[in-house]
């Protein structure tokens, strides 16, 4: 039996070996090349269709217990370790233990008592030139959802 | 003797009491809302002008040991346990955990081999108007550095 | 030899691929829908009848040996880690965790020192229809259980 | 200087010692007792007028640091180990840990691909009489978000 | 502020240096020996008469700070480790990490699907006499609690 | 090549199936059904005539390669995590939890300071008929080893 | 209130400030080096004679809070993380990790299936003079402990 | 693939299914009982010559696979946990956790700071007949270190 | 389908038994020995290239799914937990236990505030001879990068 | 009582607040700066005489107490958590995790089977400029220490 693991070790592999782009797969399944890239790490369902349409533009031929797999609503976690070891991951969860009470306070100052979702939720990842060096932005945007009095 | 924690917890509650903006105090201290909140949150160090900035602008009047405590660069980390348990906080955690392959994924594949900074990096943190309920919006923006070949 | 793991994964997987409901298959055993996804996901033991019953509900022909996996008393857990990763699951944990003291508070108030048993329980999942948005209702109920003086 | 651990357990004792009423403070902040609970065993945030009031009903005369402390957001979480010795609280530990890939199949199957909101939330707690011996029950009830496609 | 910890410090220190027993405060307070020695040790809440009770057997005059921690019901896990590090207390720990599979495998198969209950509870520890040395005897008695089908 | 752990699920499975009882297996073994559960379990060895004897009692044929497992001395340990999510093993590490402490400090007043040994030790499991519910027994013997002075 | 640590850091720091011998405090109390030191430690507990001895030795009047801290039998384990940071105990738990399974084959083809004793047990510890660097000797002797059958 | 871990599975099942001692084979490769154990148990590696030496005493005949197994370094540690579970091995790690601290004191007091090497290293472990029962000696060997000023 | 891990696995058994040099390896594939042996030990992704080359030099004829797995950027990371059991790496991690204060001190006096980089960044390993035992010496090179004010 | 972590964040303090440098301090005690940051921080322990020059060259009039203190052979290790949170720290940390089995790799090729000792071992941190941003170069340096055969 494959498991989800496997096929996107599987997918990952493919891809790197013949040079595949996420954002023409993205553009195959109809969505963002930030969600379609989080479908085929196994972190979001794909619908039968889109499973389909990922397969045809990276050139693999999913069988049906492939498809099976990416259609099935994941157990998301997509790190084997509570802190991730790999330093490009960790570096994101760095800015969250340095910078995490600093972000609560700012929202919680401008917004009042809440959190920001991470379901109602997009993400967009681009480079911004720089002479000095390009950078990396990360833009998280989330829907403030207050905490009830009852 | 006073630990840093100890002052963070008693600038949090004088703030709380009186209704002071980290915006104003970061006016005062002559930096970001966003740095200057790390930095009373006991993330970074003021230098010896910027402590007592941040003192009168809060309206706290610093001893001379709690002013070497804001001025030592501190031993960052501002979480109690490596996986948050606040829920603000822990839905950066999850962000991270949940597309944290993904984010690698299409970082890699835009810059190539490498990751994004967390020390030449700057945050920004605001509020965008949406009629179906406003949003945070968090910007993180670091360097790209690649890894070396030698 | 299969797992009890991988069995589930088969189930889940031809489930979700052939679009059955788990009331469907609850109706085939005769007990309640959360009884039996709990049962088919590995948490509860089904007797040799129901195992079959759900073999056919779902269309998957059990082997004897996938049939003794479903009939052995499994050792329950349903989670890779102590802390789960899976938002849905997460948001369970992180009302524990946040509003634990205060269930045990109102709890021991009303009944006096004691537990609610998590043995003689029932669950009950509902949709409940609200304009702002549907909301889930999750009722556990379960036998107060007070501690002996001896 | 007093944390807000130290005020939780000075609260509990007095209540304890006097035999005074969750209802009854609750009553006096104007929500319900569940609501309040959280806020007094350090989980919410009072208002300053709350903070005052539930100080009155509890009988104890706050100081102004005592109030500071009630008025702060708390970095939440009940819990002094990620999972809980105490067999109350293990319980419904063991209910997320044991039932929770079954909550997830069938909220899943009733919704799609989404959450119940631990923000936008609500929990009731209550006495069912039952010859048997009576139960707990307790409703938590959580508005589903959606997972978003983008 | 006394912390529970402190209290049951105090109170072991105490009897230790004047040599009491456990059996005759349990005596004053009219429970078991394990009883008594369990609430004494901060895992169980006594009522105000027990609490003055064992004061006056252990020879302490109890402020009424000490009797309100005492009356608390308690967070109850009296081990500062998950795994004990004390030998005595790790041999019990070994049993259950060895023997577990074991007794849940023979009481499965004599009751069915179900628990010994660690609330409705009793346990009894005396000395049994042996020739080849004095043996332990502990003997561990809870109800039977079935799993419901629903 | 098969583990060990494998050999134990193989077993289980079979006598589920079967419903084959322990205690005959124990009684073609010459020994209690406790040692015997144990040893396969995983967690003691047999020696080779007393696993062909398992082995015909069982009514399974077992190879060279798993006598030969049966009668290597286990790396003991029967769990899976150091807290069990188990709910009936977890019952026994909560009594060792939360009662751990009571159990030193009455077997040290009883006996001095010193150890219930977990190696000279045997454990019976029983049912006790009860009105009110059937009751599980757990009668645990160790002998008394002191700490030596030297 | 005293703890137990710092007592046993009130200790060391006296004996090393002032040059005190834990041979010469063995002498007094009557005991081993070896025994004494870790009874000093805190993982032993001493008579009442023992500790005023112990006390004279080192020329620190114990008071009698701390004299009952000496009696009371310590809740053992010297290490504040269960992995020792220290190089010098990290080695000794370094020899157990790696040669750990080595030392249970050993023990086990000479013995039989059993354990070492860690309760009736001694250590010594001494210097072995060698031209290419003295060397520390260590020995370990406990009784050997069958495993029973019942 | 075959990994180390199966290697020594296969080894230890061989011998105890034919009674090889472990000082037949330390013969044949002509190293110490010790040493030749723990390179078997995959601790140590051997070099080509002795690789098959120990193959031809054990009576198995290593594939060329197998042999650069036993000839490569391992990652040593040969644990499955931290803490290890298995009584014989954790016996050994008590006496670390709860005497470490006192050997520590007592090697610092003797040689000055530094260490015991655990890789200029021997051990030896030998029988000590007992009228009260045999014994278990285990000699620890290593070399002081001194930590260097500079 | 193949793993990364069992590929470093195969490469290393395969070296081994051959006694190939990594330095020839690196001559092969034009980086330095320290980079070429971390890429094949899988932590730097090769070029299609430097796949090929590597495979020449170690006479592997890799195939298309081994050339892709060495192509792609690995998830970083190369120990199996987070303290290392290996004697030789734990040195390495006891010196950043035991020095990292002292680094951060010396490093941000000399700099200011920020650190050394790990991915700007080089190591150079070389034996030194020494009269009294040849000595390691490890050289880390990383860039400073400053804690940015904003 | 005043501990030695309370000490050394006195030292700090002052030292930061009062602008002395490590290397004068060093200069005083007659050590490098390295050894001499290491021992205030904590992780060395000072002759007497040491301990008065570092008290005077910082300014600060030890009392016996804090001599004591500094004259202690301490319990080592400098991080609050086995993986450090502070970025410079973890820079390390990552280097050792990502690069330890490589360094392991070129080390055992180079010298054998073995360790590089980290107590017969200087470290050695300097600024090395570059016109593309100065780099911190740590010099790591420790006796080879072969394993032994016996």
């Amino acid at each position: 039996m494959t498991t989800r693991a496997e096929l996107t070790e599987k997918i990952v592999a493919h891809k790197t070996f013949n040079d595949i782009k996420w954002s023409d797969v993205a553009a195959a399944v109809g969505q963002s090349k930030e969600w379609t890239t989080a479908a085929l790490m196994g972190q979001i369902s794909l619908s039968k269709e889109q499973a389909y349409a990922a397969g045809n533009a990276l050139g693999l031929n999913f069988s049906d217990e492939e498809i099976a797999l990416l259609m099935t609503v994941p157990y998301r976690g997509s790190l084997p370790t509570a802190v991730p070891t790999d330093p490009l991951i960790y570096r994101l969860y760095e800015v969250v233990n340095v910078y995490g009470t600093t972000m609560k306070a700012l929202i919680e100052e401008e917004f009042g008592d809440g959190i920001m979702s991470a379901i109602d939720f997009t993400m967009d990842i681009s480079r911004k030139a720089d002479p000095k060096g390009d950078r990396v932005t990360i833009v998280l945007d989330g829907k403030f959802l207050p905490y009830k009095m009852y």
